[in-house]
């Protein structure tokens, strides 16, 4: 699908030639209620970030080739279709910087139905839009995870418009929720895997980890059997696999205000680690607030990895757990029964120190986040110590952006491109 | 797909059984960000125009089989896909009156990874609806046009979702723009046009009007001629044929502010009359504000129609004629010259005279509209004088909604089915 925003949220990017930044690209939705030909588009002003640009500047990219504007008057064969994107690209040496930008645009075009007076007729629209900075080589991994579109999947985006926005953004890895991206879950349909399949292939993107559940209060009158825990697992990692991903983290039911596992997950997991070897999928539960790295539950799960000696269990860290700020803005509602605010709302502020201690254990990290500001701040968790850590260590494992504030239409994937715009500045700063 | 709205615009309707209606139905998307088992529902909470349904008492359709609530928690091999609908039956003996109706929605799930406390959890949503009576039986017949979904349509809705929509609301007849709507204008590969005819079978509509233009300054040197004018009418009039459509509206330039068509509209049509016979499709000029019946344009048209004699060329009445209030809040921004106010804004208020007068030559009217309120009033647009107009006429062709007031997300659909319930109701009260 196209944005509603006449700009779009893909395609902004700099421009290279020949090893020079020599301007700046954007995507237009064509703004009339028809398509048109090319001969009657008369031109696009854009300003960014205040600076004007005269409408006869930029480059028009239409059904695949490039024009100027004198170009797209005299052509015969052209047309700007409703259902296809146009690239303007703005000649600006050195281009733009990374970080976010305003734009505002107006495109030009001539509608002979019109009285001849007013038949120029105008279309303005404005956004912002994030400069994403390539990933540095080697080290981490940079991925997103398809949670961050919660609310604008399947309504203002599909699947393959997700990926293709996280292809956009220059992320390599993708990351699903099983029960929320495979149609006909449990059981989707062979075709469903082929085009699965050549979705990674055209986005050029590895599929990471695989979100799954262990409702262990499924039924309310009994909880489930390891055996039924099992089940469920297994399951999910056979798919996982057919998927092409190499973890699986099962969320399972919690007894307590701290996040303790149901008891079933030992030997839900214990049983299921043959398979996972098998398929060389690693299991991957995940330390989430408001559980720290110091607490029973996640002790739990580093004495088992210990105790059985398996490469195929190991954490997955979300990075709630590092939050300085409390996160005020929810992205859902949950029901308090006593008027006590829920603990996971406190920021546990985990130090720096305690992720070395389990980093050799870590799998996974879930880069989870509510807001980066317009400078690139981040308002709650401190990526700035973060990052260092991770690459002083040597870590080189995937984050995987999970955008979790507000479910405003299109904020997640623009928050992701400025989550991405710190990470990798912050990680180039120190390569 | 699916709308943002956790309720959906389309499948808000009465429930009929054995002769009467028992209660209403809307659709819920899956609120949270996962698709969950059956057992995981907790019920929904439903708020009718302020009345008060408990959250035990709707019953749900999900994947095809409809549960009660005790039934869902007991469910063993049911879910509710992030990418399916689920129908929510509210028994309700009469069902809801024709209109908008208020609904609030409150959906509980069950998350057993959220602490026990708090594990129960709620999702709200709050929409309008407008229950839309059935057509009557013979007489006039009611269409929609693409154009009413502007901006919406490959941003939030896929054309399928377009004709779904208006089949859901009980029109029978589907107008488009030729240039707008089919990919790969002008020439559609064959399996689009197969997908086309499968669309109209699957959703029972008829194909009635196919918009087309001839954009005379389609070149900023010189105009089109006589030969290109024509060109452009034949492609349109054989791909309007192809497509299933029964009439082609060319749009010419004008040259003037009361949109006196360009010189070549005669001959255009004139050579293209013989194919208009051979393929039975009727061209139809557009009569539209700020040109009214009385007046050179139309009466050219007219005096063609007496002279050739031809059964394939006849008036399309656009309804913004007939407007007795001006139509403040533009649909797209017009740039003015002199900042004197476009006369197209200016209320025509065409008699009703004046329409009896042309019905003869009238094939088609596209109920160009803007704003119908809370009450069913349309702001502008004297529907009580039009619709009886008709009727006492006999005129049986089709009127065909064109939605053209603001372009707020998802406010076209929801305005053409306050345009139907309106049109239907006067059409029946009169029988």
């Amino acid at each position: 699908m196209l944005d509603h925003n006449v700009i779009q949220g893909r395609g902004f990017r700099n421009v290279v030639q020949d090893g020079r930044v020599t301007g700046f690209q954007f995507v237009l939705r064509q703004p009339n209620y028809r398509g048109t030909a090319g001969s009657l588009l008369d031109g696009v002003g854009v300003v960014v970030d205040g600076e004007r640009i005269p409408d006869h500047v930029p480059l028009w990219t239409v059904q695949g080739r490039t024009y100027t504007l004198d170009e797209l008057r005299a052509s015969t064969d052209v047309r700007w279709q409703l259902d296809e994107p146009a690239v303007i690209t703005v000649p600006k040496p050195g281009g733009l910087a990374t970080g976010v930008h305003r734009l505002e645009v107006v495109v030009y075009l001539r509608r002979p139905y019109f009285p001849p007076a007013v038949s120029r007729t105008t279309f303005t629209a404005a956004a912002t839009g994030v400069i994403v900075p390539p990933a540095p080589e080697g080290g981490l991994k940079f991925g997103v995870s398809t949670y961050s579109y919660t609310g604008d999947i399947y309504t203002l985006m599909t699947l393959e418009d997700v990926l293709a926005d996280v292809a956009d953004l220059g992320a390599t890895g993708i990351e699903i929720l099983g029960e929320g991206n495979i149609p006909g879950y449990p059981a989707p349909d062979a075709a469903w895997v082929d085009t699965w399949h050549g979705l990674l292939d055209r986005y050029g993107l590895t599929a990471t980890n695989y979100g799954s559940w262990i409702d262990t209060t499924m039924w309310r009158d009994r909880d489930l059997t390891v055996d039924e825990g099992a089940a469920q697992l297994q399951l999910d990692l056979r798919l996982a696999a057919q998927l092409g991903f190499t973890s699986v983290r099962p969320k399972f039911g919690v007894t307590s205000w701290e996040l303790d596992p149901h008891p079933i997950w030992e030997g839900v997991v214990e049983r299921s680690l043959d398979l996972a070897a098998d398929l060389d999928v690693v299991i991957c539960p995940e330390i989430h607030a408001p559980t720290p790295i110091k607490h029973r539950a996640t002790q739990g799960y580093v004495d088992f990895i210990e105790r059985t000696g398996t490469k195929h269990f190991k954490l997955l860290i979300d990075t709630g757990i590092f939050n300085t700020e409390p996160v005020l803005e929810l992205s859902e509602e949950i029901e308090v029964e006593d008027g006590e605010i829920p603990m996971h709302l406190r920021p546990l502020a985990v130090p720096m120190a305690d992720l070395v201690e389990v980093l050799p254990h870590v799998h996974f990290i879930q880069a989870k986040f509510a807001e980066v500001d317009d400078d690139l701040n981040d308002l709650h968790v401190p990526w700035g110590q973060i990052i260092p850590t991770l690459q002083e260590a040597g870590w080189s494992g995937w984050l995987s952006s999970e955008y979790e504030g507000r479910r405003d239409p299109y904020r997640g994937r623009d928050q992701v491109r400025r989550q991405h715009a710190l990470l990798r500045s912050l990680a180039t700063s120190r390569g």
